[in-house]
Parts: structure tokens; sequence; C-alpha cells
């Protein structure tokens, strides 16, 4: 559905005083879009491309963005948020609850179902399970005893919730993620290993995400927690017992020990690992590949392996980078003594 | 099902001498126990923890905890192990074998089903396959053509066993891990990449436990193997060909290239990763994070990204950690001898 | 079926010349090898095990070998070629398209079906969706609305494909992969994360593999291409909106962060990461586990966290190993120095 542009200039808050009178059709990134799409600028690596861009307008950041040229602008307080809602205009959200119960899915006499709820081709719900209104479960999903999945929450085809995991409302758990597989634990008996029965539970809060193929085991007793809002990529692993804020951001394949815990708006870069028991304060960042061995303050930032505050670890990458020279230097000050020794 | 405390301290081999007539409903972890419940100390960071601890009791190692205070102790050799015989007793195990074949599960007629089997809702028993006595196949799991898994053994929803993979008893292969793909072998000719066949198999001995999510590759000949009694974590990747001994331990997100070897009682920490073709000796150690670019003898820890022993390893991090020192004082001296001879 | 080893040495391009005329019943590894079986030397490492080879015969790199002994030896161009076309004649591929749709398999009405396919039993094909000639869909995969497979392409048990993704002809996607799950883009609007809708898709080029439990994220807009002949190992994470060249190599567990770009021939080694936006170029080699943090030019190889030249990168971590001795160094001119200045 095509929307003129002053129109649209007033969804996203920015000021259509002196716009053209001209049509949207859709939006593309900077070097895709067209003659009348729309386009955005969310990262500044893509500013040398704004002169080229040939849509018919582009989304950017108010008083940041001084290069001339390129197409007209609507400057707005938060070009992301802004885009966001024009994407909801040209690509409404494709949600259908409400198809029901597919035949071939097996749900339980015993499971407590809501309204408008779609269960899927193959997927499965086991007793004691409670599905909240308009949520779906996708083909081949699992969804194990006493189980609860809240209102409007979507699990994607294959994906894993084990029993007595309970996830909040609006969350979305992406295609072949497992919720609640036992702990890692195991007690040396001599050189044999005996596995600790892993008992707890996973609590997940509403509006959160959890990507492809990651997982999150349950807790050995008690819970491990996924505060609200919070958001975790593909691949990424999370141990028995972590605890975790809330709108905290969990990049793909990174590793959380067990019992760590994490506060409120964390950032984890991808790849990055956390060892267990350690906590990272609210705020604090870390960046990717870094490996924290030791608790974060609140909002500091870490870097490196092992993870030191940002700045020291930057100096330290720098000093490794240096060290050839640091070794010629030390060569020559030695040469330095040897023939002073020899002068003298 | 409550148990008097003494009765619980004889169950796990402590002194049930001096103990108060209590009856105790449950256990939990240090700091969530209430009265009524027993904990444990598995772990001396939680030693801080215990004189505030609210259980009627706690396990602790013998001999092994002096601080003053907190709850009635039962000192056992090894908690852990009596963590576990506690846990079966408020926790007993819930499986259920004998449910048979759900009616959504594909078996074929030409496999070999044993005795008291579960094969639950979607799940796919191929052609030659055979399922060991007591075995239970969840939902939505797939056994390929001439697999075979052994008694007792637990398969979660949605993993992947492919054709000819021999899994042993007791076994538990967690949701989504996939044992048998292809192992990742290309010939390069010209500038495209051939397939090399990957015909062999992958054989996983006894009391073997598989992470959620895993992957292990079948042989490209012969056989990738996987001990008795080791135990995977999650995303674990196990490549073609790796020999893997008993009782190995192998943490979360590990990459092990293939035709790797792993000797007996090893330990590998999460997020390392292991170099084609090298052997890892009987009860070695590799720190997480590390990466192992050559064989390592019996019983030596390593530790680094190259690994190396793991008293040099520490060593190296902690030059690492103190260059911009070792910087400063190569300054001075430079200065020194700058001034020296300024001065001659 | 055996095979004269004459017959067999002309099918991999051998001179027959001198050859005994024995007949050669299987192939394996130089270890394994038995009498009347053929092997393949294809890595150096192997070279020690040549003499005492129990095998009739060995694939060598043509005039390479020198070490005497062991059997009887077909020299040939590329030794890995070679050994594909042996392993097909003992190994014939086991594909048997055409077994049609399982009855509990869930294909919509509105799919398109190509001719001589397989859809396994639980495997669930969406409306819109098409399924190339030849095609097999394994138990419990998902092809989701208006997806493509091509031809003669093969989906694994409980791989998931995405909407509107498109597959090309004779690829492999093995169990578990995750193509097409939205990629990870949330705009901070308060201390809150609001999803970016990701509208986009995933292109998939020809003879392309893709890794068990992989996942591979659909773009923001636009589109995430992975070009033909380029082979993907297991567990590996491709963001959104990457674009990958043909005939490229992704071992295992590598992390590529959303919109890098990746040329044709690249190869990147295990649980290597690459960083959003930047570029690598043609006929690039980024080593295991290095951290790519900017564009790399074409046939540059990089190693190292951060990446550097291959070079470069090697002897900083030289030196790296070197400093206890720098230190130690280091020291010994401190000592110099101050017993210079107290003779003075």
């Amino acid at each position: 559905m095509p929307i003129m542009l002053t129109k649209l200039a007033e969804l996203i808050g920015a000021d259509p005083g002196e716009l053209p009178e001209i049509e949207i059709t859709g939006i593309q990134g900077i070097k895709e879009a067209q003659r009348g799409e729309i386009s955005f600028l969310t990262n500044r690596r893509y500013l040398p491309h704004l002169a080229e861009c040939r849509a018919s307008a582009v989304i950017v950041p108010r008083d940041r963005v001084a290069t001339e040229g390129g197409p007209t602008r609507l400057e707005v307080e938060n070009p992301q948020v802004a885009l966001i809602n024009v994407m909801h205009l040209f690509h409404p959200d494709g949600r259908r609850p409400g198809q029901g119960i597919h035949p071939s899915a097996t749900v339980s006499p015993a499971a407590e179902i809501g309204e408008a709820v779609s269960i899927e081709a193959g997927a499965v719900v086991e007793a004691g399970a409670r599905i909240g209104d308009r949520a779906i479960i996708r083909s081949g999903a699992y969804v194990g005893e006493g189980a609860r999945i809240g209102h409007d929450t979507l699990v994607y085809p294959n994906a894993v919730i084990r029993e007595r995991v309970e996830i909040g409302d609006r969350v979305v758990v992406h295609a072949g993620a497992v919720i609640g597989a036992d702990g890692f634990g195991f007690a040396q008996n001599g050189r044999v290993q005996e596995k600790i029965p892993q008992v707890g539970r996973v609590l997940i809060g509403d509006d959160v995400e959890i990507g492809a193929n990651s997982t999150i085991d349950r807790a050995t007793l008690g819970e491990t927690i996924i505060g609200s809002g919070s958001k975790i990529d593909n691949l990424v692993q999370i141990g028995h017992n972590v605890k975790m804020g809330k709108n905290t951001i969990v990049c793909a394949q990174v590793g959380i020990s067990g019992s760590a815990t994490l506060g409120d708006n964390v950032l984890i870069g991808g790849q990055a690992g956390i060892i267990g028991h350690v906590r990272i304060g609210d705020g604090a960042m870390v960046a990717a590949r870094s490996a924290v061995t030791r608790s974060i303050p609140d909002g500091v930032c870490v870097l490196g392996a092992p993870a030191r505050p940002h700045r020291e670890g930057k100096r330290t990458l720098a000093w490794i980078a240096r060290l050839p020279k640091i070794a010629a230097r030390l060569r020559a000050v030695e040469r330095r003594l040897d023939s002073a020794q020899q002068a003298s």
C-alpha cells in the first residue's frame, strides 16, 4: 500500500513541511533502494553511499548528517525506531493466530489451550501444558509436560520447550531452539562421571526473543531465568541456573556458563564466553569474543581474553601489536650497553 | 516424601550420631533453601553464604569446612555424590518406558523394537533400526536406517540419529542433537569443491550424554567413536573420524576437528578448539577457550591460544597483562642510557 | 562389487602398466585398510604409516612420495579426486528419490511438487512452496510458505527452511539447519529493545552444502546470499544480509556478522569470527579462530585476534611466546645499568 511522503513523515515524527508530494511504495537499503522507495541511514558506515542513493527519500538522524547531496531527507531523533514504523507499514506482520489445531498435531486432552491459538502440523503439546491466547506453535515444535507458553507467543518449527519451562507473553522462540535441556552437571565418583539430576526449571519473561538453535538449560535446582525484553541471538548457550536481567542483548554463539548472573541492559558481543558464577552488572558491555573470568561492575565495558576494562584491554592489544618493535628496541639497548662496556 | 534427617544422613554416609530429630522435605541451593530443607556446599565460592543459609541441614565436604555458624552439617567424603543420592530421593526419575508406539509415530515394520519401549508422537524409526529395551524415543526424534539405540537410552525431542549410527545403553541424547551427519570433506578440483562421500559411521558407547543441538559427524570411512561414560555438553561440534575415550568431558561450544583423538578422562573446557589429527592424552585438561594445535601428553593441562602447558600459559597471560609496564621499563632504560651517554 | 586393480587404476588416471592382477574389494584409511583393499595418502601426516599399511594398493600424489616400502602405489595428480571416484565405486550414493509423499507428511495443496520427489514422514511443505524434481525432503523437515527447493536437493531430517527462502539445485541441507530465521536486529527505544521486522529473504545457489544445526538468517530487507558451490560446516552462524560468493568454504562454528561480504573461493577456518559490514576478498583465507575486524583484500591470508596478515600474525604469536625471555633480558639490562652506575 503506497503512502504519500508527507504522511509518512508525520507518521515517524519528521517535519513534513517542505516535502515533495510524491508517493512512496516501499522501503529498501541505501544501496538497493530505487526511485519511489524510501531508505534509511542507521549506520554511519553507509554515509558515503548517501549521495548516490536512488531512493526518493532517506530517513537520517536529526542534525547529524552534514554531507550534501542525495535524496530528500527525513530527519528524526531515532532512525531505527522510524525504520520499524515504516517497515510495519509496508510489511505488516503476517501472523495469523486462530488457525486452531492441525489434525496432525498431537495435543494432550490434559493441556490447557487458550483462545485463537494455532498449533500447526506435527506440533506436540503434552499434558498439563498451558498455551496462551493467540499463541502460535508452529510445525514440529514441542511443548513438554506442564510447560507454559504465554499470550501472543510464537514458537517456530522444531523448537523444543521441555517440561515445566515457563515462557511469558509476546516471546519469539526461533526454529530449533531448545529450552530446558538438562544442565551439564556430573559428579566425579572414582573415574566415572555420575549425572546430577537436573530438576529445576527455566523461566522466560515477556517480550524475549530466543535465536535459532540456541540452547537454554534448566536449573539443577531452582530456576534459570531470562528477564523480560532480553534478546538472544542464534547458537547461544546458556547454562543451568543463569539469571539474566531485563532488556539484555546476547549476540550469536555466546556461551554463558552455569550460575552466572547478568544484570539489566547488558550487551554481550558475539562469540564471547562467560565463566560460571560471576556477576555482570547492569549496563555492562562485553566486546565480541571476550572471555569474562571475573565479575564486572555496573556500566563497565570489557574487552579481550581474559576480559579487561575497555581502555586497558585496547591498550594491551595495541602493545601486543607493537611487540616486534619492543623487541627491536630492547636489542638496540643491549647493543648500546655492550659497546659502552667494550669502550670502558 | 519427607525423610528424617538421621535416616538421610545414613543414606549418604554421614554420621547420624548427634543429629536433631527433624523431618526434611526437600533439597535446594544454599541461597534458596528454607527451614525443613537440606542444602549442600559443593563449590567453595558459596562458603560465605553458609552462615546465613536457612536450610535445616547442609551437606559439606568432610574436614574441609572450618567456618562457624549456619545449619547443622552432614559431613561426607564426596558432597556431589551425596547430592545425587538426595536428589534421587526427592526427585525420582520421571521416565516412563513402556508407553508403546504413539499412533502418530512412523515405525518401519522392518525395524526391531525391544521390550517396554516408548516411541512418542511424530517420531520416526526407519527400516533396519534396532531400538533397545526400555528405550525412549521422544516426539519428533529420528532414527535412521540400520541405526542402533541401546537399552534404556533416552532420545529427546527432534534429535536426529542418522543411518547406521550405533548408540549404547543408558545414553541420553538431548533435544536437537544431530549424530551422524556427513563429515566436512571436499576435494578441490580446479576452482570447484567436490564432495568426498562420507560413508563411515558413528559409534557411541554406554552411559554417554550428548548435549542439545550438538553435532557429531560420521566418519569418512571407518568410525567416529565416543567412548563409554563420556559427557558432551550443548552446541559441541565433533568432526568426522574423531576417536574419544572413556569418561571424557567436553563442555559447551567446543569444536573438535576431524581425526583428532582424545584419551580417557580428558576434560575440555567450554569454547575450546582442537585442530585435526592431534592426540590428547589420557587425563589431559584443556582450559576453556584454548586452541589446541599440537598433541598433548597424558595428564598435561594446557591453556591459551595456541595452548601451552598450564604454568607456561598462565605466565604468558601474566606477561601480556604486564606489557604496558614492560614498555615503561624499556623507556626508562633508554632514557638512562641516553643521559649516561650525554654525561660521558 | 570387487574390481581389478588395473581397471581401478585406469578409472582414476593412474598408470596401470606394471600393476599386479589382483582384485580390490573396498577402500579404507591407511591405518585400517587390509589386504585386498585400497587406501590413499591425501595428508602428509600419514606418510609414516605408509610403510606398514596392509592395503594391497595406495593412491598417492604423483612424484611426491619418496619413502620406500609399503603397498603398490597408484600415482595420480589429485589423490582426493581419485579418492572420490573410488568411493563412489564401492559406496554408490544411496539416494532414492521418487518415493512420493509419505501419508504422515503435510503438503499444502497450494505447493508445487516436482517429479520423482520424496517427502518423508512428518515433513511439512507449506502453501506456495515449490519442490524441484527428484528433491528429497526428509522426515520432520519444514519448508515454509513460498520457499523454493531446487532439483535434486536433499533436505535432511528436522531442518527448517522458512518462508520465501530460495535454494538451488543439488544442494544438501543437513539435519537441524535453520535457514531464514529472523536477522538479529533491534532498535533501542529508551531502555527497551524494539524488534526491527526482518522481511528479507535467503538465496542459496546450486551445489551448496549447509552443515547440521547451522543457522543462516534472512535479510532485514533484500537478501542474504550464499553463492553456488559454497560449503558450510556444522553450527555456523551467518547473519542477516551477508553476501557470500562462490566455492567458499566455511568451517564449523564460524560466526559471520550481519552485512559482511565474502568473495569467491574464500576459506574460513573453524571458530573464526567476522565482524559485520566488512569485505573479505576473493581467495582470501582466514585461519581458524581468527577474529576479522577489518576488510581483507583478495588473496590475503590472515591470522589471529584481531586478524593480521599471516606472516605478521605468526610473528606476533612468536613474540608473545617469547615474552618471558624478553622480560628476563630487560631485567638483565636494568641490572647492568645499575651496576654500571654504582661503579661510576
